[in-house]
């Protein structure tokens, strides 16, 4: 695929990390909430394999923070998602579907409860700041919604434990997944989670001094040479082998949750009120009739910018690839598909044109690996 | 400055058009509303002199829709807009300031009246979808909120009149400045309004049958060949030189719209409710404490990623530069930025760093020609 030029300008802001990157040698970029997000450090699959082994440095500035704070903060933040939060704790990240009152999906946040009366949704590609403060505004809610300057920095891969060991201490190899807490790097204090975007492990750090926060983005690579670091993004190889979900990727506001495969995500059985929860149980009764499912390809590479249809035998159009890359695990492209019902059967056999060729492949679970 | 590219995925939508303008030489995209938005077609002063000379036809259809029908729809519409819409017409657009309840601007775009009870705003970049559906649930309006599969392309440019004129007869030369008409093309019905985002008039045509659109953006370039027809996008030079403001670059959630000169659309002494009314009076009566002003500095080129401090003799900042480019017209860089009050004298000197030089500068008045 021919490559095009990113035009920037102030609308697609810069991160406080973007100089230092482009000194990195960052290639390409995409655009994650109205920002820039690296999606490239040369090639994707030396990066993919770096990403596995060793320790790799991220701006990830791009996941936002709708902070919601007030004394109707938990009612706001409840009425948005479809996971019962009423027996949330302080300190914990939770993964939640954000809906819409017909049971759209509108985000797919991890949610942080700093306390009872301060949340940080940590968001995915669409502007939830402005769904929060219409159905505040819209019931009358008690809250304060604002996007703080907070800038991630992800330090992802198997090594990530042992240089944030270095930097912060023992302390910071007892925090659970999704749990986050406080710690201090030169007289700063720095939220930090067990969490990202690639199932290789490793940390998220919240950074809100960004003075500091530079100081450590300098400071981790200047301490991790011996565990091999490197910059890096979130990674589409590993990413889909992984079958971690992107918003406007794999779903969007046309899709529910159930289609998706967030079931346990989905509360309606409990007590607590929030939209969609009715089309929820009216779905749940019916059934669905599409959902995401993985596909293998016998190709050797792809590169997707947008839907791909899915044919049965006959041409009948049976689903819809969404994302897809060439997998080295697998020697083969694996792909992101919303496949309709009823032809969910794994081995189930699918045909896609490709510049007028039509290449085999075969539907199977999620996730890959 | 370095280019870096674009990756492409499902979430940064193609067009209708995407396939076909990458056959006509687009070289640089943004993203706008989460689709692509073509930046440049090689030269940005080749593109500019041909604008103001020829016609051009854009690829805008990420100046998305929100549709807002049914019996509240003029109640939602308005509780958004600081102008008075209880006077509008039905085939008229009306550029329209979005605030929310602290007056900040969320979007400024066309609202265009379909009938009392539809509207389409049609946005800038920013998801006011979500803002919408979250004050519609909130004050639960009785409205059904969508994003119609509505592609815009526009055709720019002083012979665009001659243009459509050949395609849908006379009638369309006599629509008004921001009028809007249903115009058929080959047994398909377009809705055109004479607007479009440039100062050398034209028009643009919301495709909502794709196929037919497709049929008319090859005639348009088929039958303009006697006037030069040539692909083109929102052109960064004259967008600046005629002070058309861009949401996101120029002005955001943190100014209100006395700050950004919009003062004849905002009617605090209407009788009609919005968001932000009692604020707008605050601020109305305070004063506000910055504002848009133009800026030429001496200098022959810039390249803009985000803002630039404006600084006086003494290295104070006295104002922000959000967006710049080389003006032919001028010989000279020009730009628009938010200046501080005091400092809005027109002949103000400030001075700005690129590349550890200081360049010297004066503020005028908006626009520029």
């Amino acid at each position: 695929m021919k490559n095009y030029s990113i035009a920037k300008s102030r609308r697609l802001r810069s991160t406080p990390y973007t100089s230092r990157i482009e000194k990195q040698g960052v290639t390409a970029y995409t655009v994650y909430n109205h920002m820039l997000l690296p999606a490239a450090f040369g090639s994707l699959e030396d990066s993919y394999h770096h990403l596995k082994e060793h320790v790799q440095i991220w701006d990830v500035a791009g996941e936002r923070q709708v902070e919601i704070s007030g004394k109707d903060s938990a009612k706001l933040v409840q009425l948005m998602t479809c996971r019962d939060l009423s027996k949330s704790k302080d300190g914990r990240c939770y993964y939640c579907p954000i809906l819409d009152n017909e049971a759209g999906i509108i985000n797919d946040p991890l949610i942080l409860r700093i306390n009872e009366n301060k949340w940080w949704v940590s968001i995915a590609d669409s502007d939830v700041i402005l769904f929060a403060k219409g159905l505040a505004i819209g019931n009358k809610f008690d809250v304060k919604i604002t996007e703080p300057n907070v800038n991630i920095m992800a330090v992802q891969g198997p090594k990530s434990f042992k240089l944030m060991e270095k930097v912060f201490g023992e302390k910071i190899t007892k925090l659970k997944f999704f749990g986050f807490d406080y710690f201090d790097f030169e007289g700063a204090k720095y939220l930090i989670a067990q969490s990202g975007w690639s199932k290789q492990g490793g940390y998220e750090i919240y950074v809100e001094n960004t003075e500091s926060g530079l100081k450590l983005y300098d400071h981790l690579f200047e301490i991790g040479k011996e565990f091999n670091v490197k910059p890096g993004c979130p990674n589409l190889i590993e990413r889909i082998e992984s079958a971690l979900l992107s918003y406007g990727n794999d779903m969007d506001i046309e899709d529910n949750p159930y289609e998706c495969g967030f079931d346990k995500f989905i509360n309606i059985e409990s007590n607590v009120e929030f939209l969609g929860k009715e089309k929820l149980k009216k779905i749940k009764t019916e059934g669905i009739k599409k959902k995401l499912m993985g596909i293998k390809l016998d190709i050797k590479e792809i590169s997707l910018s947008g839907s791909l249809d899915l044919k049965d035998e006959k041409g009948n159009i049976i689903g819809e690839l969404r994302s897809a890359c060439y997998s080295p695990h697998f020697g083969k492209v694996i792909g992101i598909a919303m496949m309709k019902k009823p032809y969910w059967n794994v081995s189930q056999t699918v045909n896609i044109e490709i510049n007028s060729n039509y290449c085999p492949g075969k539907v199977c679970d999620l996730p890959f690996i």
